[in-house]
């Protein structure tokens, strides 16, 4: 039950912030101001000596003087007085401290020594630590949010169903702005840091139990404890997907790793090997992480390796069975062969000269009903194991109630079905309409094949837990 | 000379268009808008037997009653009409016609009888013919848009260097409608349909001349004569770059082209082959064709495989050098190993704690001048042939500064310099800002490293050519 010691993180009652401070470009005062800003419930206690008063919340001098329980204490002075403030800390009962600063492991020398001090005295009184050298937890759910970056600067993604983790601080902020440009929905990001204490594998354990959470996607650049993160990674795998990125998988990559954090990044046949046994989906590129973390989160796979491709346009349609079945440039998946009696009830609801058979070409002819009719027919056919649907929406009857039509058919069934559209801003609408639905869209349709290859991996992985049948 | 034909298609003095309308949802009426749209500046004549007046044109019941010279027919009559006006278009000594209707070898029996009689006709008379079933010429330097789809519905892209020229109408179409909100600069796009005339090889000749055109773009299904293409491209490419992604590449893909266009997508170890023969650099999806095309449209190449990273987030310089030196999953080429004197030298600007080798990582605390002054210096070393840099925007001190910044180094070398940032839209303001000022830039850092291959390969070809000596 230790994932419960870290709740405090998500779920504090009350908050400390340490260094707390009324200069505007100060980590301190940002501090409190996220907390403020993303609507906190909890109590605040900005700690200053020198203030009194900070963003019309009342400051105390330590943590001491606040003379009630503290949840969760921020730390934001030089690393030098993190463990005398620590210290404190745990004479107070506070039960879990994100370090924000820097200045530990990752400048080596005397800053790993400091680390080393910082650990013991979580440990002494039993206090959770997260960082140093990390930024924290967003959660819009929980509404806590210690990212010190101003929201102008560092935007936040709304509520959702993807758990992000993330070791790097700067890689985390990065995708965080991102995905709220995106509109991808997120359940909780956390940056750890040196993971003095609280690292992956905690996490994972934490992540397993928080029902918001569907999927968890990872940015990794060390495994320190292999043998239980596959224990841990397995054990939740089971119940919810992981999808990973492991950066420093090339040799100059590790050398990298471990120049930027003193961190070893360990081989690479290990790490594949570790993945693949823990059912770990690997992701080599921040797009692949989200793109499969969204298909994920519908709770649809693939049992199987027979997809169907639907589209308006014949060259987009070529394009995406070409990525579909090239074992080599491409995910090696199977074009279903669709049942005769499929093909006849297709011929009803398109142009005499459309194609359909697979990949099935509506042609520019194409109406949005169309498409749910098509859909529905396809989605039926028990040689077809999952959909890629091409909605180009130049052609003259097209409209946005294209949307409407693919959501009603992808009701009707539970087979997944990922959507593809090529072109500008009334292309990104539309892609974003599909993404509120809950159907997961993709500005290219390769990116929408490596999804499904990816649903089809989870579906075989379900299948070999024995919970394949449906 | 025979690519001084094909002029009139770009720079026509008069266009007939025939099967004009006066009906807006008519295709007829669609091609006299997109003309007057585009502000062509020759004589249009609508033609139309019950007309008087079509957009404020003056209306002719058929070609010979304009009784002035037309350079440019437009038809978009059905297709058993085409014929018949072909023949007076002929008599009437039009010099180049675009067959925009459909109707033939993509609807196979009656249809490719129909080509082959329409194909006859146009030789009989000396006239090049783009199409049948095209969407002919976009061209925003000499202002022609024979588009029949409303600018609301696709949107065309601003002037450039790159020339797009694409097989299929629709693919076209929906790339067009998204290089306009990438801010892609285009020096024209044909869409050239069934080719019963005019072919890929025929645009690419006419391609070669064309100032306006710094490299060529091309989504292929199908090359019909194998051995002039690799001449002409051969000749081509060694004056211009061309990028090209031929779809149909798998047996599942060929089948998908033969079956939406009747036309045979040819062996793929052939089509590699003769690609590599050419000095045609192949792109595998859409994405790929633009980020190569616009590193190219710089002109400048890398005459060496070794390049330098320069991040101000760690994790991004690891992903950048995992894709860089990765032979399997990434593009294989190497890490610079910076001199010694360049590392003395970094160290004068950089914090204490960044790093200063390859990647050289800025840090948290880097500012927009840091990455002037470190660009400049890494380009001067003799051990880089190229510079990928990573612009995260999130640290405390950075701001749109970097721009000038990056762009001041970038003048004061000769060398290709990518930039690469992810982020919500307040990065991809900045990613446009670099665009603008001719520095490719892309969102993701493995989009700029695969784009960096290309110009490393590029600089190979040119040396072989006996090109590479700066």
């Amino acid at each position: 039950m230790s994932y419960k010691t870290l709740e405090p993180f998500f779920k504090p009652k009350s908050i400390a912030v340490i260094g707390a401070s009324r200069s505007p470009e100060k980590v301190g005062y940002q501090l409190v101001k996220s907390l403020i800003d993303v609507g906190y419930e909890g109590k605040i206690y900005p700690v200053n000596p020198k203030a009194d008063e900070i963003l019309g919340l009342k400051a105390y001098p330590n943590i001491k003087s606040i003379g009630e329980t503290v949840d969760l204490a921020l730390i934001a002075i030089p690393a030098q007085s993190v463990p005398e403030v620590l210290r404190e800390a745990g004479e107070c009962k506070v039960k879990c401290v994100i370090v924000v600063s820097g200045g530990f492991k990752e400048v080596g020398g005397e800053g790993a020594k400091l680390e080393e001090e910082v650990k013991r005295i979580a440990r002494e009184y039993g206090m959770r630590l997260m960082g140093p050298n990390c930024i924290g937890v967003y959660d819009p759910h929980n509404k806590i949010d210690t990212l010190f970056l101003p929201r102008g600067r560092a935007l936040r993604p709304k509520s959702g169903e993807i758990a992000f983790i993330s070791q790097s601080g700067a890689m985390g902020v990065a995708l965080l702005d991102w995905m709220t440009m995106e509109d991808i929905g997120l359940s909780c990001f956390v940056s750890y840091g040196n993971k003095a204490d609280v690292d992956e594998i905690d996490l994972l354990e934490y992540l397993l139990h928080d029902e918001k959470c569907k999927v968890i996607a990872m940015y990794l650049e060390e495994i320190t404890h292999g043998r239980r993160f596959i224990e841990v990674a397995s054990e939740t795998s089971k119940v919810k997907p992981i999808v990973a990125i492991k950066a420093g998988r090339t040799m100059e990559g590790a050398k990298a790793v471990s120049s930027h954090t003193g961190a070893l990044a360990g081989r690479e046949e290990i790490v594949e090997a570790a993945f693949k046994k823990a059912g770990v989906i690997r992701a080599y590129d921040t797009h692949e992480l989200f793109d499969y973390a969204r298909a994920l989160a519908t709770g649809r796979v693939a049992f199987g390796d027979r997809i169907a491709i639907v589209t308006d346009g014949g060259g987009a349609g070529v394009m995406a069975t070409d990525k579909l079945t090239d074992e080599k440039r491409g995910v090696g998946l199977k074009l279903a062969e669709l049942k005769e009696e499929t093909i006849i009830e297709l011929k009803k609801h398109i142009p005499p000269f459309a194609i359909p058979h697979n990949p099935i070409d509506l042609t520019g002819s194409v109406t949005p009903e169309m498409y749910g009719d098509v859909i529905d027919i396809v989605a039926r056919d028990e040689n077809v194991d999952g959909i890629i649907v091409i909605v180009l929406i130049h052609p003259p009857a097209m409209n946005v109630k294209v949307v409407d039509e693919v959501e009603k058919a992808y009701k009707s069934t539970n087979k997944p079905i990922l959507v593809a559209s090529t072109g500008g801003e009334p292309t990104q609408k539309i892609l974003k309409m599909f993404q509120e639905r809950g159907i997961p869209s993709y500005p290219e349709v390769e990116r929408a094949v490596k999804a499904m290859k990816c649903l089809v991996d989870r579906g075989k992985y379900l299948k070999k837990l024995g919970k394949g049948i449906h």
